[in-house]
């Protein structure tokens, strides 16, 4: 059968991890994909001595590739908005298929590039944006197509959840274990993307477009991030049966689409609460299957280059194919439209440490502008205060309440006398 | 788009629960696959209360399911090798794509049903057949067809894990929770095929064939039930920081195929050690990823239903495409010959279980034993008898030995005067 060619733009981590694979695994590769994968062109701005590339035509404009005619599926890897997005749509412009491991790009641009991707008859794959080599968009797309998807929940930022499990196994403190991050190479020079819940809120919009069929709309994510997260608020949890983990966490509700990603305390006997380092998991909820779970790397050059690889070989089966035959870029021939919930109106449990003079009456009275607004204490801990400290720790776990009700809940315990500066809170997720 | 028509082959409890999915979740699915997917015909020898097929054309005969003209893929629920083999053969003769839940009829007869298949030009699909509801096959075939997967191990057995579970949390004996497990439902009244390992090995079976591209050898799978082990051996097991679970494990070496079912010690440590109850978990380790876990509900009417309908749904999207468009039988276009290897050339770990005399020099005598094979002892403990009791239990872990040595060294321990009765060898995977 004719082989099927590949341009790949960008060289870098991702790109000559993707160069090595495809290279080193080509006999493998051939005989699941029916036919030969041929790297045709490379487009980067310079080498990398991680791949090998004297025997491929290497250009240095990547829109070369984007253009070339010989090739098939153009592979953006050069990360970014612009130029990716400019390459992207001119390679769709030319009738190329495109693998792309952009999770920013998709979330932010897809709804346009996947408009143009259908009006050409090509496809936009972009497992290689979500969780690195976790094949959880083919999962969502096919393996649970036949369910209704009612949540999902996901660790989908290794580096927070490096520096998260750090914090719980050695007791440092957030801005230590980042600048190790730094250093060990997990996070950026401008952590901003990790540790801010952006990069997670790309990759949940995906997830939730594609488990619930409902536009990308990551402008109404709700974020944030776990710069607030002390190493007490990870031993309380610890001390009440919980981790603290920087979750996406996304659900069909009656009244709506709830999407979010923020530090979340999961009970400690559920397995994604174990899922340490910076391993990335995903459970996903159907109405038929129950409770799924994939973990596995969420980055890296070897399994983000796993997983474009496999949306390589799927276009490569599916090229002489219908456009029909291949899955929907957001899993659904049409999306709904159905609505994000704001953030104030979603239910969850809470997690709140409020700072207290040690004064008869304070219990007392945050238990009643608890009790007021109908919000039902599930566990407490009063902490002695340290010696020489006046403030004692009140750490409260809640049942299930709507964000908009514990706000002003909260603003009433922080406006008592007894209570001193702000209310830490953590929205608590069961997982069930 | 024209509809797909489904004839759906049993009503039991699989069958219902697919009859029940693909209905109640029709628009859903008709969204995701872009056209309807309608239930033409059901055969059945007898209605089934869960499943309310009053406007269904049901048929007593479900041979009038492969032979209908109108239906495009017959779905085999019945299980069972005989009947359910002839059924499968007359729909693909009927030209029909065919979709199963039966895992012992894929590893057992696969090799000759899938050629039948390709001559003509349809697809036999048994996502359902493996692991119930986690998309295991696709993810194998598709999500990490970029890797060359080094090795696998599952727990891909619910009962067996159940037991094993109970034994561990409550101390109980294999017997006692056998029979709690087929009051459950859990356990067949004849639990051969599962405690036995014959239906991991199945399952083990064909994700080997797909994971290495080897053909279908359910013979040359080495299988060992759980029926011997104790409390005290899963109680030991703890104690050195290990697990005991019913594991297939496989793995491609330089020497052949490593393909086998038994008892295995897992370091407490590894997230599939951690995997209790009915619940199954497969890890999978690729050369590009690293290592994956996935894992959820392995069987029942939901789960199993999630499968089946997610292949047909596959199956739907590709009903226009050419033959080749659709994944490989055993996700390879062609397999290799690569052997099995015997048992007695495996190499792994072992956990050892002596029941000694208390006298002087037994415990010399079994480590000149093991010393003069080569063996190293990796930890040892040596449990003083109970009260009355002549008879001590020294357990050992060793390192990586070939099994015929170690064969070999259990011999002459048992020959030695100083021991009594049989040694109890339980395997040992570091899943590294």
């Amino acid at each position: 059968m004719k082989a099927v060619k590949v341009g790949i733009c960008g060289l870098g981590t991702v790109g000559s991890g993707t160069f090595n694979v495809l290279t080193g695994n080509a006999q493998e590769i051939t005989r699941r994909a029916g036919r030969e994968i041929i790297i045709q062109q490379v487009g980067s701005r310079r080498d990398n001595p991680a791949a090998d590339t004297s025997n491929t035509d290497v250009t240095r404009d990547i829109f070369d590739v984007a253009t070339n005619p010989e090739i098939d599926i153009v592979v953006e890897l050069i990360g970014g908005y612009d130029v990716a997005k400019k390459l992207v749509l001119l390679a769709i412009e030319n009738g190329k298929h495109v693998v792309t491991a952009n999770k920013a790009l998709i979330a932010e641009h897809g709804t346009e590039i996947f408009a143009a991707a259908e009006a050409k008859g090509v496809s936009v794959m972009y497992e290689a944006g979500i969780a690195g080599g976790i094949p959880i968009v083919k999962a969502l797309r096919e393996g649970l197509a036949g369910n209704k998807i009612n949540w999902l929940a996901g660790i989908i930022n290794g580096t927070g959840n490096f520096i998260l499990t750090e914090m719980r196994d050695k007791g440092r403190d957030f801005a230590d274990v980042l600048k190790e991050a730094q250093e060990l190479g997990y996070a950026e020079a401008d952590p901003t993307f990790d540790v801010e819940g952006i990069d997670a809120a790309h990759k949940l919009t995906i997830l939730s477009s594609i488990a619930y069929g409902i536009p990308l709309q990551f402008e109404n994510c709700f974020c944030e991030g776990i710069g607030g997260i002390t190493p007490e608020d990870v031993q309380y949890a610890e001390e009440l049966g919980y981790r603290i983990k920087h979750l996406g966490v996304s659900s069909r509700t009656a009244r709506g689409i709830d999407l979010r990603v923020h530090p979340t305390l999961i009970p400690e006997k559920r397995s994604i609460a174990k899922i340490d380092g910076v391993l990335n998991a995903i459970m996903v909820n159907g109405d038929a299957v129950g409770d799924t779970l994939f973990s596995g790397p969420g980055a890296g050059a070897g399994p983000t280059a796993s997983a474009v690889v496999a949306d390589i070989i799927d276009l490569a089966r599916l090229i002489d194919a219908p456009a029909s035959s291949r899955v929907h870029h957001l899993g659904y021939k049409q999306v709904d439209d159905t609505k994000v919930l704001p953030i104030e109106d979603i239910e969850t449990a809470y997690y709140l440490r409020i700072p207290a003079l040690d004064k008869t009456g304070v219990l007392a009275n945050i238990a009643t502008i608890l009790s007021e607004r109908g919000i039902n204490i599930e566990a407490l801990i009063q902490k002695e205060q340290a010696e020489g400290e006046e403030i004692v720790q009140v750490i409260l776990l809640t049942h299930i309440i709507q964000e908009k009700i514990m706000n002003d809940a909260i603003s009433a315990i922080q406006a008592l006398e007894g209570t001193q500066g702000d209310v830490t809170r953590i929205r608590v997720e069961y997982l069930v």
